[in-house]
């Protein structure tokens, strides 16, 4: 299929979808055209992942699609936006056929289940690569801010944390597990499960929020640089999956829940007198979350373990 | 500085931006909020340049950044949009600071130009490679289709075209030329000119408009494609630029202008009752563009030189 042309590869694999709420033009002109809801603000996020970085080159093209686009959503989420739109950039060594079948599947399914159509692309020859933009949108007054945490804060986190470098670690093959371990670290890793109904109804009671791709410690200390406050979280509040207590010692665990990134969940800050609130919609809408410290004076971000700070081995994925 | 940080490099040479119209966040959070003015629409393209295909490897920083931004840029004009806010995801093998100095640089000086700001983006480790999106805004009723050619509309085209093949000739040395003419296929190929503000205006006599970056004839095409409509255009009438016609005899001149690509041009058509409109909107606006043809029925795409057809060797460039 070398000679398909970039025209041809976009009609075969990406066009065709059925235009949804505020797509005036999709793919198939120079720019597409969007009206965004009236009285709300526009949400837009722009991620990169590189075969052999973000993921193996050899990895399954649906679940690198799927990934892509959740790692993308997760962005959404975590400021309370709704999916709306997105748009892909994908570089490719060269147009088969049969990796494009498999990553637009993966796309178009998890485009589905959270309601963002693709309005524009790209489509380059190149070491491979996928640039998605996802664009939402939120009510001005309530999207969930990195600077709006406040002293006195409780801090949460939704799910459980240390899956995603767990994940990695399995995928790598560095550890041994069992089939149905392998599945849960896969999904973990290619389809974590982005929240954006419980996130919408979060913000409600929570005006800060971010999502943990680098890492819980690293990703807090985020929120507290630009809130201008420390925080404190204690280790044994830390919500580990089952899974992953098997597969590793304490220790190893705690480090990966701290500073291993990929999660994907929300950390999210909440004053005391809304937690009243939080424990209703917690029940309404199913939100799995979990305190797991406060909001401080200061600036630092620590991680107490009985009382003596935990200091994990790597603070947060670094690209460069 | 190869443990400059992601956070610490986007501080350095992408933050402190001034926040311009319609930015409610900017860069630093899991999303930029963004108010697209009342009742108009938003527009959004995005486009990858690979280096070492799209521009040399060891091209001057500032001028891939410029030429990137103006190749996005392009799109909004050629659909009569406003250009607004840019996101950027960047992938470099390292974090050169001198590099980073000079394409920041490159950057802002372009954005200043076309009054665009930078809202987000994402920086990651790989083989070298650019992908902008740009975001504009149109009034509903004004943006330029490709759909929109109607027999008997008579085409045009901006500025001179072929310029841009010659100056990849050029640029990768296959022509030998002198001084000044080495500077001006230089600023063809990095910093070609995007005509914003005379492209609105001509949205008042236009419905149908497309950027060359294909090659005119393979982009007229596409316009014939979308409205269901054919094209006849003359060799003859075809804008060329003293240096092109200095560069290289007249064939291959011809063959450049026609399916060279890398103009960044606009390709647009005007229903013959809008001609004296048009003339009018050129000398008010200076704008520079020629009369090359008409929209006919049929599917076909075809330039004629003295009743001939003729077929360029190479029908627009072909990511795969």
């Amino acid at each position: 299929m070398a000679n398909l042309s970039e025209f041809e590869l976009i009609d075969q694999y990406f066009g065709g979808q059925i235009a949804s709420y505020g797509v005036n033009l999709g793919i198939g002109d120079d720019c597409a055209l969007l009206t965004v809801p009236q009285g709300r603000q526009l949400a837009v996020s722009i991620d990169t992942l590189i075969g052999g970085s973000h993921f193996p080159k050899n990895a399954d093209p649906e679940l690198i699609a799927e990934r892509a686009l959740r790692v993308s959503i997760s962005d959404l989420a975590a400021m309370g936006a709704d999916p709306m739109w997105m748009t892909l950039a994908i570089t490719l060594p060269s147009a088969e056929s049969q990796w494009l079948a498999g990553f637009s599947r993966g796309l178009f399914r998890s485009a589905e289940e959270f309601n963002i159509s693709l309005v524009g692309g790209d489509t380059t020859r190149g070491p491979l690569a996928v640039t998605l933009q996802v664009h939402g949108s939120v009510e001005p007054e309530k999207a969930m801010l990195r600077s709006e945490a406040r002293v006195g804060d409780i801090v949460f986190v939704t799910g459980t944390v240390g899956d995603g470098a767990a994940a990695l670690a399995v995928i790598k093959k560095e550890l041994e597990v069992g089939k149905s371990a392998f599945s849960y670290f896969m999904s973990r890793y290619y389809t974590p499960k982005i929240q954006i109904r419980p996130m919408r109804a979060l913000a409600d009671v929570s005006r800060c929020a971010i999502d943990i791709s680098d890492g819980l410690l690293a990703d807090l200390g985020h929120i507290c640089n630009a809130s201008g406050v420390g925080a404190v979280i204690e280790a044994e509040r830390l919500p580990l999956s089952d899974p992953l207590r098997k597969l590793t010692d304490s220790e190893t665990a705690l480090n990966w829940a701290l500073a291993g990134g990929d999660d994907y969940q929300v950390c999210f800050t909440v004053s005391p007198n809304k937690i009243a609130r939080l424990e209703e919609l917690q029940e309404q809408h199913q939100i799995e979350c979990t305190a797991i410290g406060e909001i401080v004076r200061g600036k630092d971000c620590v991680c107490l373990s009985e009382g003596r700070v935990v200091v994990p081995e790597r603070t947060g994925y670094k690209h460069f």
